[in-house]
């Protein structure tokens, strides 16, 4: 099983030498690139690469490094629900939580994670999903709480694997997901089953409730699953758009559903519960963008994720309601906002919308440009107006920019290079430090408190998040109420029961698999720890390729060993380092070639490298890996 | 000139596989582990290695690939004060500006900065000292404003350089100062002499003063260079110790002397102008730290960085104020306490400080242990009670660990680790995102301006930080009333010059030599792109050996190629892979060897690294440097 050849591979023109590193081959354009020195985490921003040439063909290698898939774990008793939490609870991303019981599978969200420090090279990090492929024929649905790429980022890589069951999810959150799919090859297209907030629907031998929540992107909802024993409660990605601490009517009719409802387990986002008070509400950011947009004198650029839909879509609207035109520049953008066009959510004049080659045309306090790329993604559009390769947009003194987002841990110096770039140009900037211009779309310890005081859960499961962010959950649930005993804090693949009919919660001793599955280029394998740490090495401390040529009549070097390094030390200027260890090479090997073992090739080599990495290691204080050529004529 | 070995080189031990990485040898056991995937930056926290074996004998690599350090750049004119930020303004570290006037050249501070993502596998960067070394008789003195790391780092490696100038500080750097060359094996000892806050002296033709400035380790001062034309001020590291945003009654006293002088050009710190409003005062930190050692019921553990010397030295005066004892674990904080208890800016009695062997003699409650490595250090107390690997500290349900620091940027995920480690055991973990149990040593935007409301500059220059914010400070410095014409925002080695009597200011056409030296192990070298480009690569792509020998009179490999990767794709899973690269390798030597330049090797390894690199990249989406070695018998 290799991986089959992208349907159009790059690099093979008429060039010597090879190509700039391409993108992932058709991997959605809103996706980190690739070449990127950090992958960045976090959002759909990542739009304005060059068009991506085909469709991506998933290939999936087998897991042969660990388990079988089909670990054996017996199916739950009759009297429990079994909840795993499969991923997305050691880590921020890649959520995806399988609920069981009756002899019915109900999969909830189905997110990927960007790769970050920890996994050098990769782009991905998927649920591992070994404990369903091996019970598909149990899965009765696939519910999706929204569209954002940690709940919808692992369908096209996961969803052939578990038997491509029905999906259900409301109709923005359908359309981002479908859209998506048109950049990979699926053997069987998915399914989608639209449904409405308000509805009740029948799966398996359960009855499947939703209820609307407040994050970032419009139609992200709850989930309730009814089991014999009372409510499984999903908030999804929740915060709330209070006013002073109070949550808004809309809000607080969403949760009234539960005032009459017996709720056995909730299962909540922990992500900002750590941070104190209430998180700043998206109507204080709206109004912060309106008076900027009002009052504007030039230019206005204004950067964001194409994710968070519901702020685009206001930008647009005020950018109406006060006779500005906008520039749409980032493709993940433009799609957004089609797609919110098209369903509805979103009403504007067709003349609102300029192209941006015909900018020049309005006077300058007329135009807003929406970018993407406040990550300091390399690629996109904010960028490039940065480091002026724009093809349209230069910078003037006049122009205002404002980085509607916070920074995303590990792209903290992107975004320091992206801001010097962008002064220096003259642009004035405007951050969420000095300015409500951005808030979270996580809710902060007060806004899960008051969510805890609606749904009343007998049981608690804190996920998404890193354990310390579950943990400081877990302590919130027990404050308001929840037993230390009725309250389990999940790892990735922990399988947790709630046994005797709602009696009791068990973590099992077993766990589901949960090795991190991974996708490089067009690939899915499971993680390889030797690659990580070679490639780790390799970042830090380069390679020497020694080779040896060895006279096998007379023991001895044919010639002056090569030495070939890259990412060592600089050759050139180490030509004495260079003659010692050739020295040292010469010794070894003829060393070998003349004790008993002689013709062992083997062991000269293993000396070989030995030799030459303690010396080097003494000379520079580096440890390259030491590649031993010998060959023996 | 290649590096000299270590007078006690590692790894020559009788194991026969390498030893794991050492340390740098004697590189002060604060600095940053080596070994860490993440060079982390900032702080002296860095204690607790193994023992350093030996000093470190730095090795100095001329500067080849870039014009000569002696570029001409001609004296200033006789009414000219000139002042080169020769680093530390294009980034957040390695601060060091020097001035010339008069035939003299003064310098202020001499920092290093932690490497970052963008230098793999580098330990420190330093100022490129090249204009101060074609210019060392020049050189009066070397000005200290305090004695954290990006003021005093540079030190060890550039003193030599530059003709060992006379180091002028106050009692606590000095100190600090020497005992950090202890590790170092100079060929002329470090001179200093001890300056008081309140002194005046002479400096070649001119007077220099000094003032006392709040940060957050004592003796911290702004210094003053009397020019013809007026004083060139120099604040150093600033915040204000203010209370509701009214300075303290020391700070208004300090600067009062600047009543009745007449600034020619500021010189000040900009790290976080850019934030708006006050910054939490130091004061607030004590007093909540206060609160949390009076109350605690538990072991308390408090996590901070060695180099907040004043915090550590209140929280040890609380600590014996409230009858506890403390444990110190951590080399460079037990370090810095002794240095402040010699010189008397802390007393406590002999008790109160207790072995870590003996802790279990007290009660929980009546313990704090002091630990380094707030910030994730790998090898820091922290982190080894987290992974429960420290010899004598296992964490309790009701300990109490305090993260008295902020989270340096790069760190996020190493913090993470060791806040869910810490967490996993029970232990409750307070930050400073819920309580006020660190603030930061820069003041904030109304901080500054209150500073230049009292020096009133006529020309402004910020320094200590990215453009951006230098940029937001030299806006600032606008609005409280200096002229856009008399601020000059500088990169790393530009030649400022006030000019015709400090009449105006100009940014020569000019630069002073800019390109970044950097240390790697004991070397310091000139930053080598085609290292940095090679080891990025190599650590997302990995490397490929293809090793082909051909007969000579066939024309034909001898026999089948060997291919050896590191950190490119998993051989064993990719089998047929490296079947089907065999075969693009035999195809293209062979076919190099049969056409008109049979015999060139060069040509036919350039062949087949192309080949293979393109088909890798077809089959893999990556692409991994691939190493051809064609041996020919």
């Amino acid at each position: 099983m290799i991986p089959q050849p992208p349907q159009n591979p790059q690099g093979r023109g008429p060039t010597r030498r090879p190509a700039p590193r391409p993108r992932p081959h058709g991997a959605p354009a809103h996706h980190a690139p690739r070449a990127a020195a950090r992958p960045r985490f976090g959002s759909s921003a990542r739009s304005s690469h060059p068009p991506r040439r085909s469709k991506t063909r998933v290939e999936h290698q087998p897991d042969s490094r660990n388990r079988p898939l089909n670990v054996i774990i017996p199916p739950p008793a009759e009297d429990t629900v079994r909840i795993i939490p499969l991923s997305g609870v050691e880590e921020v991303g890649r959520n995806m939580t399988a609920i069981e019981f009756g002899g019915d599978i109900f999969l909830v969200d189905c997110g990927f994670a960007f790769s970050e420090v920890d996994t050098p090279g990769i782009d991905y990090i998927l649920p591992n999903t070994g404990y369903l492929e091996a019970r598909r024929d149990k899965i009765r649905g696939l519910l999706i709480t929204h569209g954002h790429l940690d709940h919808i980022g692992g369908i096209p890589y996961i969803i052939d694997r578990i038997g491509n069951p029905m999906i259900y999810t409301r109709k923005l959150t359908g359309m981002m997901i479908k859209k998506r799919q048109e950049e990979f090859s699926q053997t069987v297209p998915v399914q989608i089953r639209e449904v409405e907030k308000d509805e009740v629907i029948r799966l398996g031998k359960a009855t499947i409730r939703f209820f609307g929540v407040t994050h970032t992107v419009p139609d992200s909802m709850g989930i309730i699953i009814e089991t014999p024993w009372g409510d499984a409660v999903f908030t999804g990605d929740i915060k709330l758009n209070h006013l002073d601490g109070e949550p808004s009517d809309e809000e607080k009719k969403e949760f009234g559903i539960f005032k009459n409802r017996n709720v056995l387990a909730l299962l909540m986002d922990s992500t900002n519960v750590w941070q104190p008070g209430f998180s700043i509400p998206e109507s204080t950011v709206y109004k912060t963008l309106e008076n900027i947009i009002k009052n504007s004198k030039g230019r206005l650029i204004v950067a964001m994720f194409a994710s968070h839909l519901e702020r685009l879509i206001r930008v647009v609207h005020f950018a109406e309601e006060y006779g500005k035109k906008i520039v749409i520049d980032g493709r993940s953008m433009r799609t957004n906002i089609e797609i919110a066009r098209e369903i509805g959510i979103i009403k504007y004049r067709d003349d609102t919308v300029i192209a941006v080659e015909n900018m020049e045309q309005y006077p300058k306090e007329n135009l807003i440009i929406l970018a993407t790329g406040a990550q300091g993604d390399e690629f996109a559009s904010l960028a490039r107006i940065g480091n002026k390769t724009h093809k349209y947009i230069r910078l003037q003194p006049t122009d205002t920019v404002v980085l509607s987002s916070s920074v995303i841990p590990g792209n903290e110096r992107a975004v320091q290079k992206l801001k010097d770039n962008l002064s220096r140009q003259g642009a004035h900037i405007i951050t969420y430090h000095a300015s409500d211009v951005h808030a979270s779309g996580h809710g902060n310890r007060e806004e899960a408190a008051w969510i805890h005081r609606q749904i009343k859960p007998k049981f608690f499961i804190p996920i998404h998040g890193y354990h310390y962010m579950l943990r400081v959950h877990a302590d919130l649930a027990e404050e308001m109420g929840v037993p230390a005993d009725n309250i389990a804090i999940p790892d990735n693949g922990s399988v947790i029961e709630i046994q005797g009919g709602g009696e009791k919660i068990v973590k099992l001793p077993v766990k589901a698999p949960s090795e991190m599955r991974v996708v490089e280029g067009n690939t899915v394998s499971q993680l390889s720890d030797v690659l990580m740490r070679d490639r780790k090495a390799l970042g830090q401390e380069g390679f020497c390729v020694v080779v040896a040529t060895i006279d096998r009549r007379t023991g001895r070097l044919h010639k002056s060993p090569d030495i070939i390094s890259r990412g060592f030390v600089y050759l050139r200027e180490n030509k004495e380092l260079m003659d010692q260890t050739r020295l040292i090479i010469r010794k070894s090997v003829e060393q070998a070639m003349r004790n008993p073992r002689a013709g062992d090739l083997d062991a000269a080599r293993e000396d070989l490298a030995e030799s030459v990495s303690r010396f080097l290691l003494s000379r520079t204080m580096k440890r390259p890996i030491v590649i031993p050529v010998i060959v023996s004529i």
